[in-house]
């Protein structure tokens, strides 16, 4: 398959949730004018996406919203569960770990890692914090392929640093700093302080 | 002044991080160079992004820092206290709510609302929660112009309306929804699902 550039696969991923719905309410069929007016794309760019991902269309009639459904989720790697590891057991890593929208997808925050003594050994809704020093035995060990980094940016690169050595492959950071990462590695930034400000800049003017 | 592109904001924001530092610790001057290397970012691109905002350079010196520091604050409107309304005090909302990130930025949530009568009438950290019924009421009467969308999906366009109403000027989104808004409004979205998709879509390959 080719490799789908980000903005894809970010409306990819805005259509399989409205696809999901039609499938609970049983619906059998969806035209690509349906899927364009409910979620505002057009259709023609439904389209062309879903044409990357396979044959989902009955013709003249739309598209088949359980085979549909199941192609989504196969492209974006939401058949199957992943374990994340979380390191940063801080304000952010706390509402992080606590947050739904995770699980529901397929993630499952399995371990957490601090350095804070008065923080490893607790649990957080069912998940050890563990000592960052265990991060590459407990990486290996569990064949982890995606973490989450929410640490202080002086501490972000140490943090991939050591996840890349220990087989770490995707990496979700909100550190706001910009990590060096080595090439084939899967990065994804979010700095929440930045977003603010660049809504602060716009009424600024 | 023009109208900088997202991208630049995004790096004016993590420049000024990095400058701050070094206004903390002393220093008076610094170059593109050395800014450069700090951020993994080159020289000439940094040099380009701030010579659009002011002058801060001292001939053949670099800049001076307490200068562009000021020249960056006033940029992004930091240089002033942002109110921001957080509609959805659910999990995210809860977790948004404890981000002490915000508040460093100037960025304060100062009020909360939600639909749920048993949320309404109580306080998170100092914050009061408010029936969705009195946005209108009290964006006008505090007029604020940030708001956080953290509501399910389904929900979101009519927040977003009702907000928008109010006289809010600039969104951040975290419901996993295309919002349809009027020009002249600033909108960001933070999907943190999507973007974890976005990490096991590129695992899955």
């Amino acid at each position: 398959m080719e490799k789908l550039p980000e903005i894809t696969v970010n409306r990819l991923s805005i259509y399989r949730r409205y696809v999901k719905s039609l499938l609970k309410k049983g619906k059998p069929l969806v035209t690509s004018e349906k899927l364009g007016k409910k979620m505002h794309f057009k259709p023609s760019q439904i389209r062309r996406d879903l044409s990357y991902i396979g044959q989902f269309g009955e013709r003249g009639k739309g598209y088949n919203v359980k085979k549909l459904f199941q192609g989504l989720d196969k492209t974006l790697g939401l058949d199957r569960k992943w374990q994340v590891a979380l390191v940063g057991a801080g304000n952010l890593g706390r509402a992080l770990s606590a947050y739904p929208g995770f699980r529901q997808h397929g993630f499952k925050i399995s371990v957490i890692f601090d350095n804070s003594p008065t923080k490893i050994g607790k649990t957080w809704l069912g998940v050890e914090i563990r000592d960052i020093k265990q991060i590459p035995k407990v990486i290996k060990e569990r064949k982890i392929k995606i973490a989450i980094i929410a640490v202080p940016y002086f501490s972000a690169q140490q943090a991939a640093d050591i996840l890349v050595h220990a087989g770490v492959k995707a990496i979700l950071n909100f550190a706001p700093y910009k990590l060096a990462v080595p090439e084939g590695l899967k990065l994804r930034n979010i700095d929440l302080s930045t977003e603010l400000q660049s809504l602060s800049c716009f009424l600024a003017k």
